[in-house]
């Protein structure tokens, strides 16, 4: 019998099915925050289970941090070119990592409490 | 008469000369931050002064990205590898970004407000 593909992708303790990644690629995926702190909080996961960001072999940095540039360039368009981000890793338990996997905060922001800004 | 050679680099309205920079490279820059929230709190920029992250081009945002990495690996050795680190980049003035050019904050933890991890 054959063995079954895999259709999800680990990330720490969590089982993530394909459905709820809106990017796969070879090193990294990208998912929404199951505890969002705004609408439009995403996360760009590592593959690999590595803990730091000192971990990610320059191939797997690459793609990552190209994939953090593109989904924030997306994250304009989706929000009709008002948006602001908040760009995030929690680099290790000490600086309030809680899934022990590299994976960075991308918090969209609208403006609305620095209206004084614009 | 030779023109003199530039000696500084610019960041946003800063002239930061090149004595207060620890990294220069072709397209980014390190140098501690003016107004550190922690000891430890360096600055990775970009050369070029371009206001978003989707603004980089891939070799500026690739360079950029694996000099963060860089010094996030360095300060572990400088901390005695018990330093974790929060790495931030506010992407856009709305996301609190006071410089209107592409900078990441590197913020060391020493976890002694995270005892109870360790």
């Amino acid at each position: 019998m054959p063995k079954p593909i895999q259709q999800f992708v680990q990330f720490g303790p969590i089982q993530l099915p394909y459905s709820q990644l809106f990017i796969l690629r070879r090193h990294v995926f990208a998912t929404v925050n199951l505890k969002p702190v705004a609408p439009g909080h995403v996360l760009v996961c590592s593959k690999r289970p590595v803990k730091r960001l000192y971990d990610m072999t320059e191939v797997e940095a690459v793609e990552f941090w190209i994939t953090v540039q593109e989904v924030a360039k997306v994250i304009k368009y989706f929000h009709n070119f008002k948006t602001n981000c908040h760009v995030s890793i929690q680099d290790g338990m000490h600086a309030g990592q809680t899934i022990p996997s590299v994976h960075c905060h991308i918090i969209p922001y609208q403006g609305k409490d620095f209206d004084i800004l614009s």
